[in-house]
């Protein structure tokens, strides 16, 4: 076996797919953001436009504060586990700010969200007994780990389709442990799941529900408690699993849901327990954000009017992007190199930065452009994207949407 | 299927077993730790003798100067995957500071090291075809997730047992791929692997080599490298895993490996695509902890002086620990109702925080107290502490060494 040479030729594959990722190197202005320094190459000013730092929040002067403050107070490491050494409390603070945030009895940190789903699914679903779980087909990656962790039977229902949902859970003997998972808004198309008919098809065949919020929360709801906020149905799911490192501008994942159901999660998920605490100063940064946006509307409002400009812009110039009702724009392109091509071009011809996505985060032959505005991109901002887009679909002489059918 | 009464049931066995797990709720006292303020219950002062924050460096005035400064530089959050905005020069700089530390050719950043050994180890032993694990029967609850996640075909070899491990290796044919995993220094015990002779077994039997040094990176060799760097042995092991969490203060979890394999795992895990990136101001933290690790010794030295003088004292006043060559000073109690018991004990009655480690952290019947001396540990915080496990110990009838024998 020779290992080196089977590393390389996997490689090489993905090159040959237009799969392999180069990451921009970036440096991020804080207070200035979304414009950064590009290190890819030659050093160049460059305007984010593809960020999941939604509200600017990361640049936020209470957020910075609030993490100066601990850093100075309580160190940098948390030093040791949940159970062992690690639990400041700060996280304690934070866990309660979460609780409230979702109405919920109680809540739990994750190191990620990523490691929240695969960690409170593949305990939940791993420890009730005959589990089933009905996972919408298109699922986060970190939901599918986890149900994969757990070991339970799993189906998978059309996405977003009620009917095909209920054909399945009908067919279960109603007694039997049942788990819906879901997602509010879906990152790569925008679109955003029926909750509530889900809702009452899970209390109509006795399931749980399992919502994943990350592309949610801090945007949605009165307070930015997310789409479940929004639609008054947060006391209907079982769990709302939820990110700080979106919209909240720091890092970290959580669980919302009653004091039994996090308690069991901290008791038994391995991804829980046997990893070192978030920093006290994250913890307190991520804290400070969610009271500013449980407050404040200001950045929510703003943010939802660039959106509805960038889509405006972009259908006056006939650009084709997926309709939906969130903040995601996604321009399709639907071929790897030409969506790393015109990304390329973005970045060295333009000064604008939004990677590529493609294979394996999209299906093949749905490669797209993701667009993120955000309440601090400026009107100069959108011009300057709408002028760069306009120019390179000229040149790319890809499809543009027929002006009449707008 | 009543959930909630299943939950509620789950957690009356856990008390009943002993080994419902109460956090303890500290705020760390930066340049004043290992004292601390505990917050569970009444308010009072106390001195943590079981942080993973070895060296103290997670009060370090470079890693805390270099946290500050990134914050203002850069903001609070990464704001995405590493692919999609997330990857800041700070996180470039220190991924050149890890390869360089293990001398490897690259390295590549995790969340956490949790993260880290379940994503490479799955990633690894699931995509290189008919790949066979042979897994130390001591590791750690991340490699074991990381290598069932792989579906690989495992073989658990006795913990430390060259000639069992040589036994497996043996009976596969050469040519098979093969992934030796194991740990430099064993947390619970505080053991060390015969690195070099795993090294030569794996040369002669054609296997990868998977080493976990998360608890020696920083502590042992003379820059931090490890117990691989001590022993010079680090350009024999396919991969170095390591965390950024325990003596370097911060969080995040990497591995050091060869420029192939580092690209092989970013560009296929699961658990390193879909996260979002580690905050930068944490990465130019774990940089500055890295960097003054390399070049001072006097952490280390204080340390070992320290874990000496412990030992010490334990030994004079006829307590049991388990002898190891390792800065883990385990003291055995061997039931989880007694741990729990004198931890309370320690905490209420003399200001000191020690964990009870119980099962499933440790075997049932192993039940333990872990202390972990560090260089910030004053001679006082000794005194106070062999003041109170000798009290302890009288009270609780607890089994001594006889003194003649030591």
């Amino acid at each position: 076996m020779n290992y080196q040479g089977f590393f390389k030729s996997a490689l090489d594959d993905l090159r040959d797919q237009g799969n392999y990722r180069v990451f921009a190197d970036l440096e991020r202005h804080c207070g200035d953001f979304p414009h950064a320094t590009s290190r890819t190459g030659e050093t160049s000013d460059v305007t984010i436009w593809c960020s999941n730092d939604y509200l600017g929040m990361g640049q936020h002067p209470k957020v910075l504060a609030a993490m100066h403050e601990a850093l100075d107070r309580c160190g940098a490491g948390a030093g040791g586990t949940r159970n062992i050494s690690g639990t400041t409390h700060d996280h304690v603070l934070l866990e309660a700010e979460l609780a409230d945030l979702h109405a919920k009895e109680d809540a739990l940190l994750f190191t990620s969200g990523y490691v929240s789903n695969w960690a409170a699914l593949g305990t939940l679903a791993g420890r009730i007994p005959d589990c089933l779980v009905l996972s919408d087909a298109l699922n986060h990656a970190s939901m599918i780990e986890g149900i994969r962790h757990s070991k339970a039977e799993r189906m998978i229902w059309k996405h977003n389709d009620l009917a095909d949902l209920e054909a399945k859970l009908a067919a279960q003997p109603l007694e039997r442990p049942k788990l819906i998972a879901f997602e509010s808004v879906y990152s790569m198309d925008g679109d955003i799941a029926p909750i509530k008919e889900i809702c009452d098809l899970a209390d109509k065949y006795n399931a749980m529900t399992y919502l994943d919020e990350v592309h949610a929360v801090g945007l949605y709801g009165p307070r930015g408690g997310g789409i479940a906020e929004r639609e008054g149905l947060m006391d209907r799911l079982t769990v709302i699993e939820g990110t700080l490192g979106k919209a909240y501008g720091v890092v970290g994942g959580y669980i919302a849901a009653s004091r039994e159901l996090c308690d069991f999660v901290r008791s038994f998920a391995s991804g829980f327990i046997f990893t070192t605490a978030l920093p006290p100063a994250v913890a307190a940064g991520a804290a400070a954000s969610i009271r500013h946006l449980k407050d404040s509307v200001e950045e929510r409002t703003a943010q939802q009017d660039k959106v509805a400009q960038v889509r405006a812009r972009l259908d006056a110039i006939g650009i084709p992007h997926v309709e939906n009702p969130s903040h995601i724009i996604p321009v399709m392109v639907g071929d790897p190199h030409k969506c790393k091509f015109i990304s390329d071009m973005l970045l060295q011809e333009h000064g604008i930065y939004i990677q590529p996505i493609n294979y394996p985060t999209v299906p093949k032959g749905t490669e797209r452009l993701r667009i993120t505005p955000s309440p601090v991109h400026s009107a100069e901002d959108i011009d300057q994207l709408i002028g760069a887009l306009e120019d390179l679909w000229g040149q790319c002489q890809l499809a543009r949407m027929p002006l009449a059918a707008q």
